[in-house]
């Protein structure tokens, strides 16, 4: 089967497709509720939930430090986890090209399987189409996550305050960088991983063990910048943040000024933004710290009254300017 | 707004994507839920739930009868009805070619928002993702539902038996046509309305009625045959139909001997295969029969002991023959 490509006939509803589903997918995703195959999956729940989707359409489908299957589970563990959620379970979904080669294909369940084993989250429900060459390009992949809310206090902007601090968990521009370079040819040249990695056990032990998060969010597409920003407007408040504390490798930092690119634009997808008390910030800091994907944590800033719904960044030469919302597209297909 | 075109920079997930979100979908499709733009959405459930997911590619994008919205809404409120649940809470994630005309979207999205109003569901998180010209084709969208189990006692194909009724709650192969000859330029000599609609007041009243429902199932692609094959295959029982029996539209008879297209294999998207014990078959189609979409519910066939895992049709001219599941893919891009 691997040497096969994919026709029109596999997204037929008929018995390719069922071969398919069986041969592929239920082998390498299965587990009991998923094996039911049933048009819907079933789950006993007695708490709140959460429920989230995403679809990922990254171009070229794998790059340095991942592919759109890693990425396809990451991204929506991580979108559950920012909502203070442990996440569960996942449905999936894939658009595919006429002609995509099996093999390519099982490279990418096999990178979502190992991904959700890892997060310990299963895929309980899935759809397949198949649109004729030309009509997509290669596979297009949408997963939709449930989780269980941990904490009964919500995360919400609505609980940030002045002078609440802003962490990020890592070092920021890796992703958007990562596909970038890999989509032009120049991976071997700039040698960046992306920072593509599932959350949930750096986040969920911290929030277990404090009352300190408030709010949480991943600056993916549109990256750092765009995420302040969001949460200087929904939350009414402005945010200054420090240059010289922004957490970024040499790596990024010489491959952004040789592309001409600014890396707080950059989409990051194993980074989470969290916005804390100020009394509590290095407590959290310190517990984000014990995990490998904690280890670069760093307070980036602070959350201020005025200006509001504004982002101001201290830079390194001591002026101050306004970090904006990206307004253009500046790497598509990123995610 | 309603003239410009999609860009990819409406992907990107700066102040395009956020203006759109906010001029098109939140104004159409808004609930306080939506409203929060959280990275998930947060339901409150003590119940069992259920969970599905369906992307759609269909083309063309409106035809008789509905358009790429209503199908994305009702394919997923029906998985969620056939496993005996009441559809409460969805998803909505789509992929946008660059290019597409933003006047086109929001006419999907406004049916959207109506058909999601009919059927009394909430859109509570969603997804936006654009691609490159011809990377795509104009808009793919994903569905995924979450639905509250009505009853305590599951509905499965275990609980099928020997003598069981097969019933289907309408007239089979009007979706399929209706797409194909609006595809082909032909639906004006045609004239075939697809049956696409949600059937959740069709069967949640039934559902709670009685206790008579075994098994359901939509039989979308592939057509009732596929859908009846895969009930006797995962029944272990075989399934005798009486062809005279099943519900047909002298219009779908006709077009499909002109176009050489056994109805059997066309796809609906209104319509369900329900199983019931023999003795309560009568009640059910009554219970049925009050709604609409169930005046023309027919008991079709039943369930045998032999020969299992296969379909057996008895036909009009009096023979027997052996209803395979489809293999070739028929009618590509149908859902």
């Amino acid at each position: 089967m691997v040497n096969q490509k994919i026709l029109l006939s596999h997204g037929g509803g008929g018995r390719l497709m069922h071969g398919l589903i069986k041969d592929l997918l239920l082998k390498k995703l299965n587990n009991p509720i998923l094996s039911e195959l049933a048009d819907s999956a079933l789950i006993d729940y007695k708490d709140k939930i959460a429920f989230t989707t995403d679809s990922f359409v990254v171009n070229p489908l794998s790059f340095s430090g991942g592919d759109i299957g890693k990425l396809a589970v990451c991204g929506t563990i991580n979108d559950l986890v920012m909502s203070g959620a442990r996440p569960e379970y996942l449905s999936l979904a894939l658009i595919l090209e006429e002609g995509l080669e099996i093999k390519a294909l099982e490279k990418i369940v096999d990178s979502i399987a190992l991904e959700a084993k890892r997060a310990g989250v299963y895929f309980v429900t899935g759809d397949l189409k198949v649109v004729e060459r030309g009509a997509a390009d290669k596979i297009f992949i949408n997963t939709t996550g449930i989780g269980r809310v941990v904490k009964a206090k919500r995360l919400s902007v609505k609980n940030i305050k002045p002078d609440d601090s802003i962490i990020v968990t890592g070092e920021i521009g890796q992703h958007g960088l990562a596909v970038l370079v890999k989509r032009n040819e120049l991976d071997m040249e700039f040698n960046i991983k992306s920072d593509c990695a599932a959350l949930s056990d750096l986040i969920i032990p911290v929030l277990k063990q404090t009352d300190a998060i408030k709010f949480m969010r991943d600056p993916t597409r549109g990256g750092l910048a765009t995420t302040l920003n969001e949460i200087a407007q929904s939350s009414n408040y402005g945010i200054i943040i420090d240059e010289k504390s922004i957490p970024i490798s040499t790596k990024v930092r010489a491959a952004c000024e040789l592309l001409g690119i600014d890396p707080l634009y950059v989409a990051n997808e194993g980074r989470a933004l969290i916005v804390v008390g100020k009394s509590s910030a290095k407590k959290v800091l310190g517990l984000l710290g014990k995990h490998p994907l904690g280890k670069n944590a760093r307070i980036i800033g602070k959350v201020v009254k005025t200006p509001r719904k504004s982002v101001i960044m201290n830079t390194v030469l001591g002026t101050q300017r306004i970090v904006d919302m990206s307004s253009a597209e500046p790497l598509p297909r990123i995610c």
